[in-house]
């Protein structure tokens, strides 16, 4: 079939990809440490039956549920939105500044069909969740990795970047607990990252922010948008890693009322409105129970889970593997020995029956061929100290097959 | 804000922008003929609701519709479908041949995507859904009319239109019940249509079929792709008619695995998938209940408004006021006498509080300044019959000020 030009650049997601090959193996031994998955056990499923429950006693509240909806989304759900996010994270936004979307993915896609030219750069950390980008393949985009260090994107590495490519119309950022490091920029990291941005005036920070609310360790720091007083700053927030991710219910924020009545009608173009029923659902969710409270209960059992995985990478890891420790999230990080290569090793892990998602699909250049990110929200501590145990196996192996 | 450079050409829906206009009355008497919603009076809420019950009483299959999913869709829902569109429309499709999308909207937007350069011709039938094509603005199409008869397209101006735009890549058709004149071709002309098609075979067919299965008089039609043997046509069908359209759960067929695919990266990089919890609700309401006996059921209920308004319309209207008469589906299209501008008189309708939607929306060259389209599923019998009353005051008084 004769296809559009662009898709020559389109490429499927090589995190879904490596998922596709684990799920061949239909191992149900395998201890997946690969998954991005918040573990569904902890979802609130009484509360969002309860919730489903009083949408279906009362017929005019069910129909409205049923029913073709506003592009923007649900204006009371909107509301409450607007509320949490001035309360938690001190946006300050009103109705003019935000608009409901299909997950932080589809807010991506449209801040790029909005703000992106063809072949225009885009800067994103390295690592970074580089495959969030393909929302932006269709407009086939320069896309940039930046250095980073402990404390997030290194700021002279950026302003070398931006003075390198005049072009940037977009920095993507998750500074909360980063896919797949699950590093968090300090303050004063942000600080100057805004500041250096002041210069750039025509760049825009897309601040993708799914993980902020799972901070089990340490003192919040505010997300760039609350700390952005040029406007630059659109964000991205989402029920998926709080809630559930199957509901597909996020949100864009701008201080630009113009871009987001823009995005809205982009939104008409690209699937008319987000589903109504999952509005309607969360916004009942939301009035009947505090989500917050969840949010924290949440936390609680991801600390335990990331702290026994630590434990654990501390007791079993050999010599030469380094890790980062997340203070909240879902990921982290390992670094293997330089000549290591993760993408060929997966196999081996496979064999050992346990799975990662190698480092080099974080990476614009495809470098990261000796680091990994695992996760530790979807097991629990004994399957987690497990896998660890078979994944440092296959690290010993490696390195006895290299001393050879 | 420096938006990209294609949102010049980027524009909201027509159709919601009358809506909301309507909406900013805020006036409760008013009759909406405007409106495109089945009525969610007849949505099967207590089958829904059984369904969901289903999933609510077991944790593992309500994890499962709260987890993430599949970027293709849910399995088994697929196969559903497959069964369905075999059964009732004869495709003879497979696993490889369908995808789940967000309404027939994000079918359209995807195979924009993956089919059509930027700039190239989409050739769209006169009158037709051209708030759909929305869809396809991000690459500045040239979007060109063709003339449609009581048979539906005209094939004489097809080949024209094919011939004059020698980079048409795309044919949007709604051969069944369309939006907004109701018409649905007959058996010869869909032949004919294929037959002129196999002569350029670079040109792809996108046949939306929302509406085809409100069949509510005569004999069943095959579509297009029942008919297609030369692999042209992509099928667009949706539950948002039969079922409720705030689930937003809609699917591409094509005979071409590569495109199905391709497609599938795409939707990756949009919205990484379409709502879970509703694909596997759709999919237990399937198992448990009979789909068929309910679009049945509808049908029932959708004659008899479209014959009331139909009845009401023969005695109330002047001479010189003509209409479709629809065999199925939500709509029929009024053509006034050709001074009349349903676009200015719209505020005159508001008055009597009454509304449709102006012609000029469903014609690429903005004619059809004398027609409006009218729904025929969202009110009961009376209020129908008042609104034509009220409708035909209108008309009375426009051509009273004419003959002045």
């Amino acid at each position: 079939m004769q296809l559009a030009d662009r898709m020559s650049v389109i490429r499927g997601s090589v995190i879904r990809d490596v998922a596709t090959e684990i799920a061949s193996r239909n191992n149900p031994n395998l201890i997946k440490l690969s998954g991005g998955l918040p573990d569904e056990q902890f979802f609130p499923m009484k509360e969002l039956q309860a919730a489903a429950e009083k949408i279906f006693a009362d017929p005019l509240l069910f129909g409205e549920a049923l029913q073709y909806g506003l592009t923007k989304g649900d204006t009371e759900l909107i509301e409450l939105i607007i509320e949490r996010l001035n309360r938690n994270e001190k946006l300050g936004i009103n109705f003019d500044n935000i608009i409901i979307c299909t997950g932080c993915q589809q807010g991506i896609s449209m801040a790029c069909t909005a703000l992106l030219n063809d072949g225009e750069t885009i800067l994103i950390e390295k690592p970074s969740y580089l495959d969030g980008l393909n929302a932006a393949l269709p407009y086939n985009p320069n896309i940039v990795g930046v250095e980073t260090d402990d404390q997030g994107i290194r700021i002279d590495k950026l302003e070398e970047a931006l003075n390198a490519h005049p072009d940037t119309k977009l920095v993507y950022v998750i500074p909360n607990f980063q896919n797949p490091t699950g590093k968090a920029w300090p303050l004063e990291r942000r600080k100057a990252f805004l500041e250096l941005l002041k210069k750039y005036p025509e760049v825009k920070v897309l601040e993708d922010n799914p993980y902020g609310e799972i901070r089990f360790r340490g003192e919040h720091v505010p997300c760039l948008k609350a700390l952005d007083d040029t406007g630059q700053v659109i964000y991205l927030g989402s029920f998926s890693k709080i809630l559930c991710p199957g509901l597909r219910i996020a949100y864009i924020v701008s201080d630009s009322k113009e871009l987001i009545d823009r995005i809205e009608e982009i939104k008409e173009g690209l699937d008319l409105q987000s589903n109504q029923f999952s509005q309607v659902h969360i916004r009942e969710y939301m009035k009947m129970f505090d989500l917050d409270e969840h949010v924290r209960d949440l936390c609680k059992v991801y600390k335990g889970r990331c702290d026994a995985l630590i434990e654990m990478m501390k007791n079993e890891f050999p010599v030469g593997v380094t890790f980062t420790i997340p203070d909240g999230g879902l990921f982290l990080y390992v670094t293997c020995p330089e000549n290591f290569d993760t993408g060929k090793m997966l196999k081996d892990a496979l064999d050992a029956e346990v799975s990662y998602i190698p480092g080099a699909s974080f990476n614009a250049d495809g470098s990261g061929k000796n680091t990994m990110r695992l996760n530790f929200s979807a097991n629990d501590v004994p399957d987690l100290q497990e896998g660890i145990r078979r994944l440092a196996g296959v690290f010993k192996a490696e390195i006895a097959k290299q001393d050879k």
